[in-house]
């Protein structure tokens, strides 16, 4: 349930699109779709062959955008990005696409992933004379490319992923061209599509689908995709590594209506709950899952066990930011904002909770407890994942390692302390295979948070984006 | 899906209290649960023993209220309102509850429902020298009382509830009383519960549930609750009639964890769904719900029928009132906003869509059409209730006759017009099973709109209520 | 410096225009002019010869109205009234224009001013059963209109105003006719023009000189007005009085372009100026007034005496509601807002500082301090009307006599309270003689806050109103 | 009458301040007494001793700052800054002060002025791989700064001082030491002050006196002042040059309380007004002055020839920016928002009209035309400066040659043009000396607009910022 630990659901989306009339709308559009993946803020960039327009900031696009900006957003090339919360982030300026402005040219960037070697860039960046005025990983590749001294920015673009490492998902947009980029383990998802003419690009299909585009393939890992007049040209910037694409995709991040490298999330979720019944079967009355993400996952454990799948617990859909939270005199009285267990249809029954995930163990403990109150006789805890015992250096929320309850404690201490009478995890290799059908270079997933085989080098001074609670 | 015509989901909510020293608090968070019956606006007047104090505004809840206005609510005693659009409704003013302040003392009240004999009241008022400042048929109430001459109040309100004719569901509140009544046919849901030394009163027990209240029984109809400083006393201002409880309540109306009339929302659709299931079976691959009102009814098809519950339909969590929609052009190309079809579940596939209903079937055919789209081989469209063939002028927005649908075509245009491969409703009969297990006096449902059955009289001037589309 | 105290100019201001095709955006421009009457709230309503159409709210025009409301507001006859604030004031409901609908027609209403015997009406509409929704006078007017039997409307509103005492200036629209009324006494300013074709009516002539339109005439005192398609007809509901216009509206409410019964009210604070330095001369460098209300005044004391006027004050432009107001401890280390002394004009001088008025002297110590602070050797505060020392009924914010310093102490002792080396204050018959060339039975001031001289009963429940601070 | 054109009053305002326990809410009031400086924006940044704190935001100072973010800037030590409307501006990223954090340390910038080298360090900047992300001078001197190669921050500073040119009062703020610099002309102004035992600096006096602080002395041109725990050092970058302080700020810029570089700004209007009287007497009925900045001059004018100072025009209080303008249609029926004449004391007088400049000379010729409509027979133009005919390099927002009336035409065109019946202006001696009374090394003033004598170097490729209109 890692969803409801931060009060938001996800990380960062990119959108792209060049060579449709509506470019600014349809990238609003396609943000829209992602906008479960980044609510801290949102931005969107257009070129019209000419010049570079930005409008962006804090908030949900809808929040950002009126009609009007969208407007003034001229040109048929967009990139667009919603960013999740993190902390200390500093505000609007972090907020992406960022935009550099030079005399002679200007160039747009937006990204999704974390770099691993940020730090040792930076201070290599800043001995140099270079000022860098936000936080994001994003800026320092921009300062890259700038003191790249390559003629072409195809070539400085490429010299200057050749010094990052980690996981990234970047897009840049100039006057005239719009450049594509996956890291070499293609640890995060990015999708190519089509919409008439146009082509689009998109963290998730579930953005193609929203704006009526067809989905062409997957940005390959290691590819730079080159987008201008002439059409677009693939090259490699590294050589072919295993893909190692992140699980918690799958687990939780992405939309279920989203197909990721070409898998659907939600019938993912559905074998990872049959395949968790198999594992850890458990007599009871009805199955009910967390919403929104766990959904998926509680349906399929229902139908490889034949236990009936119930609407155990709601979640109330007005809870925005602006809603006066009760006090925790209020809440030890009872009052419960986001999630409400049924009381007419777990009271007297044994329940099954399939959770998609476990991080501090705070959360699942709290649901526990709602149905117990609503009349539950047993609770029975299932979750869609295995234990997260490792950080996560590649830009999923997953805390510190002495915060994760799960590396800390063993799955029978774990039990007692969110106070279910039994619990148990999906196996790493059940995971896997829930997901990928057919292992092979392009199909593979990171499951680095399980295992701590990182597929990438890990420094001293990698930093573990800290995110706002 | 008769939401997602309204792109509301319902009609108004009361919620009230007595005896609790956090009762604007306890109010905000009992309206919150009761969002999705209005969401125009809400208010809430609270006494302090001594004055009455006021605070309402247009909006969500959230949006009406900040910290320091509920601090400004003082008092033990509260009632609230979360209100309904309905086209024409003057905005702030139509707000409740009412506030109505005299040299003397003061009274506020709120009401859910409609009366059917307002027309005839608001003449003779005005032709007495009353000015009505609102269009709401709470102000007529007020007026009666005013004109009573009875020297109580439960007396004045007493003759003036004798006056009036239709469905409601009242609170009334002044600085020493709390009066809480129903109509004699019981039309409205309304629920008393306990909150420690409390009474908290409710149109739905979800409210209960999230600020921890216990529930203790249905306001009976034709029933008069006075609760004051020495306790509550329960009285009856009609003769004993048959309950017709609202069947739409059940269908779309009220959230499935509450427990109206003392029935499960969510088990009573699974089991529209199941008899739908008998009543109508198809053969098909896949069994989806439109969200949010018709997922249970499809687990109950699904579960009755064998076919797999798939979530072959996503809602836009994020579609708000700010949002800038579509033009038509871009509609046409293919954006879609507030569903969207997953495609990996779909295609290929044959689909049995469940819904709620079907008001002008204008949404229907948007759906199916997004179905086939997303390479749906069939869609059998499947409605948990019967065809709504006659205007209802208790409070629920079906809309007028010549708008209904199933009011001018066969079940087989129908279908046709929709676009789907087969088209079939629940039976009254089998709705009515679904919801009441014994009937009897307290027990009983209003099916007027499916059978021109009205339980009150109806007059030519009667209003059908105007609801913003 | 009565307006500093309230940190607000002035009382309300009504505008009405008949027979003009933007009649809701003159009237939006009229009150624009208007604004210093009022400023808690605004509002227009329209008619379209079918129609009323209303828009209020709380705040200043600007921030009512956008665009689009005033384009929503259709028809060529309009009125509109700008709101002082009074405590208590119920907020929205109390803003003016009050709309009153029945179900045959409708009814607007806008008033400035305030009625003596005002709560007597009140109390028998009440029992009679009349419901009063606002604390307002307005509303009183309304229902005696309403109650009244009579065959048309003119009759009624005749028969109405026969039964109010006090001061006013009302405007009521019909969807058919404009009518407008002066109290008997002519307490309040009221002034009729043409703009092309249309007739316009308005609190001060500095309305009609900012949309470009012609004075007419004063309204009489006792004169209803009534405008409709055959043009305007005059009648009288009361037989002629003398004029008793309030003096403060000369002294510091309205606006120095205005002319308030045919007198420029710059010219006449100029006049009361140079009498003022007749009466009460004194050796010194330099005259300063304090900002805005005062600077007329000023320089006519400077003419007078010879003594060069100076800009020995500034008022800040920038400080608005919004602002954050140093606390006690820093007001008291010096940081001041509202006003600034020049140093560079004041240190090392005797000043002259000539105020409006003064109501409980806190303001006048703070400004001889700032001044002193400043490096003024000597502070002669000279007030440009008499001391205050009898509440106002009529609308005018002077507070209670227990507030009002002149009415506790000598002059002597206030001057000493205010910290000033003199202090004198224009003489009743010198501010007379400012303002009323030719005494006449239509050209006489109300002085009776200075004299005690009420104009009309008074009676023992007669409300001042409560201004917030 | 240079501020009516732009719709704003000016351009920069800085403060800065040290050693004071609430140093942002201190600055925030410095801030707001130069508000009239620049509307367009403002910030503040504080130093706690370990961290810098920033805050700023687009819009006047209170619309910026809520109570909450003063309180988030803690520390002892602040600077703050008031932005201007310059056209393609960037909006957020160009609000100041800038932040630049690095991994080691942080520095803050600040800067009233424009730097006329601008466009060729830029240029080199960006040549050698830097990215500026902000069209402002400011930047520019960051990078030259973080580029030096210097070992103290001191000398980096000085180093990048030397390579600058123009106009400039800049504050920088690292975590321990604050400093002040003056361009070599000493072409702005920039005072030194004393609260407590805390240092303050800022652009105009007045900000001293509303947080009542004592004035010590100007910043010196070419002075770089180091603040820090060991108190307060002064040093030259650069050697002592003739003062030229730019005329402006006495002719409209600075607000009449301040004391620029000892001179009080209204005394020096009225010496100007006094002067222009000696230099062009007219006979006439009555003075009035352009409020709010010709006010001072038109008071003098009034008093060297006799001629009574009345107030003509009025300035409405309520026009801000969220104000509906009336359309070009209303315009001509004579609709007027801002500036109304008073007919009262207008009509039927020969009037002279006193104004600061003249720029375009549109605004003259509306201001005449309101006159001659209020009844005025004869309008007599007195301008206190000199006919402006060549652009400001030096942040005077006074526009291109091109558009310069007096650039372009005699002053008997200009006058008929304006349609005056006669027009004058102050001559640049008369200016000179109404402004300095004995001219020395230390006390001289920057005439180029008037006369093309600039101080300094003027390039090619130097920008005139350009402003919003």
């Amino acid at each position: 349930m890692l969803a409801e630990i931060k009060g938001l659901n996800e990380e960062c989306g990119v959108f792209a699109i060049w060579g449709h009339e509506k470019a600014a709308e349809m990238t609003y559009y396609g943000l829209h779709a992602l906008q479960h993946r980044g609510q801290e803020g949102a931005g969107i960039v257009t070129s019209d062959g000419d010049q570079l327009h930005l409008h962006k900031g804090i908030g949900l696009i809808n929040e950002v955008f009126q009609e009007g900006q969208i407007k003034e957003l001229t040109g048929s090339a967009a990139i667009g990005h919603v960013r999740y919360a993190t902390q200390g982030g500093g505000g609007y300026e972090n907020v992406q696409p960022l935009l550099f402005r030079s005399q002679t040219s200007s160039m747009a960037l937006a990204h999704n992933g974390n770099l691993v070697n940020a730090f040792a860039l930076k201070a290599q960046l800043e001995a140099q004379g270079s000022i860098l005025q936000t936080t994001s990983d994003t800026e320092v590749v921009a300062h890259l490319i700038k003191r790249s001294g390559y003629l072409s920015l195809e070539e400085a673009i490429k010299q200057a992923l050749g010094m990052i490492k980690g996981a990234y998902a970047f897009t840049f947009l100039t006057e005239h061209q719009l450049f594509v980029a996956l890291d070499p383990r293609g640890l995060r998802p990015l999708s190519l599509g089509k919409l008439g003419d146009a082509y689009v690009v998109a963290s998730e299909t579930c953005a193609f689908d929203l704006i009526g585009a067809e989905y062409l393939r997957e940005v390959k890992p290691g590819e730079l995709i080159t987008i201008d007049k002439d059409g677009l040209k693939s090259s490699s910037f590294s050589s072919p590594m295993r893909r190692s694409l992140c699980a918690m995709e799958y687990v939780y991040f992405s939309r279920p209506d989203s197909n990721v490298n070409g898998q659907n999330v939600h019938a993912s979720r559905k074998t990872m709950g049959k395949q968790l019944a198999k594992e850890a079967i458990v007599e009871a009355d009805v199955v009910t899952g967390v919403p929104d993400s766990s959904i998926s996952a509680a349906i399929g454990f229902s139908e490889a066990s034949g236990i009936p799948y119930e609407l155990g617990l709601i979640k109330n859909r007005y809870v925005g930011r602006t809603f006066i939270q009760p006090s925790q005199e209020l809440r030890e009285q009872g009052v419960k904002m986001k999630l409400s267990p049924v009381r007419g249809i777990v009271e007297g029954k044994r329940v099954v909770m399939v959770d998609d995930s476990i991080v501090r163990g705070t959360t699942s403990r709290r649901i526990v407890r709602l149905l117990k109150d609503a009349g539950a006789t047993e609770v029975h805890v299932r979750i869609a994942s295995p234990p997260i015992v490792n950080p996560c250096y590649y830009g999923i929320d997953t805390s510190t390692k002495s915060e994760l309850i799960a590396a800390n404690y063993s799955v029978e201490e774990m039990c007692e302390q969110i106070g279910a009478d039994s619990l148990a995890f999906l196996s790493v290799d059940g995971l896997e295979q829930s997901i990928v059908k057919e292992p092979s270079i392009e199909d593979g997933i990171c499951h680095a948070c399980f295992t701590g085989n990182y597929p990438t080098e890990i420094y001293p001074d990698t930093v573990i984006p800290a995110y706002k609670d």
